[in-house]
């Protein structure tokens, strides 16, 4: 099959810098985090404000690609389950997927509140959350 | 920066062959499709089962990516907007985020509900809805 490439548009900064240290999900209590976007996209972000409710797509750099079945939140009493249907950052795309609300823009950087990823990790896409979660 | 390749662990097969008469969102009137898997990643899609909340990422093939600001909904009466402030699938990294809901499995085919992707879209990921449309 064709494969794809992901350009990354920018990075995200972030207190958080050790994975295992990391809440698994952004409201288990995450820091606030930066989004720090790349110049050559600047358009593109020039709408963001304070308030926005968005989704961030990351590539968890971090992550393994060859693992497509584990225990839930790394809890060895959690059955096997496939990683389609767990969170787990390893699998064979490691997009990963962050709902958070935008506190402050400042020029390139906005700074959001509930992203859990770590320092350095590369940003796919924001997309504006709509319509009751989606 | 460094980029990433995306391999597609599926695609999407639907009765929706033309971007342009699909609607805009999932939940804008989209028809019953199905996610077929690779058999490489039976293991990870092993667990999906009927009644499944999931968050589907596509590769949007069609979708340009040099866009950095478009009308919104593609009508012009809507003011020029950056592409993160919006869900236009001409993007950077034009991949696409569809919640739906699993209606049916027959082994490595997902039939779901909602699902706005045209015939062949590739499939990058897919993942459970957890707390509240995260």
């Amino acid at each position: 099959m064709t494969s794809y490439e992901i350009r990354p548009v920018g990075y995200v900064e972030s207190p958080l810098v050790d994975g295992a240290g990391a809440p698994k999900q952004g409201f288990e209590g995450a820091p606030e985090a930066w989004l720090v976007f790349d110049p050559g996209v600047a358009e593109g972000a020039r709408d963001l404000a304070a308030g926005d409710d968005l989704f961030v797509l990351t590539w968890l750099h971090q992550a393994r690609r060859d693992v497509l079945a584990v225990h839930p939140r790394d809890d060895p009493r959690n059955p096997v389950t496939g990683v389609f249907s767990t969170r787990s950052q390893d699998r064979p795309n490691p997009v990963g997927l962050h709902r958070v609300r935008v506190v402050a823009v400042d020029g390139l950087r906005v700074r959001v509140r509930d992203l859990e990823a770590v320092d350095g990790t590369p940003l796919v896409d924001v997309k504006p959350v709509i319509a009751d979660g989606r």
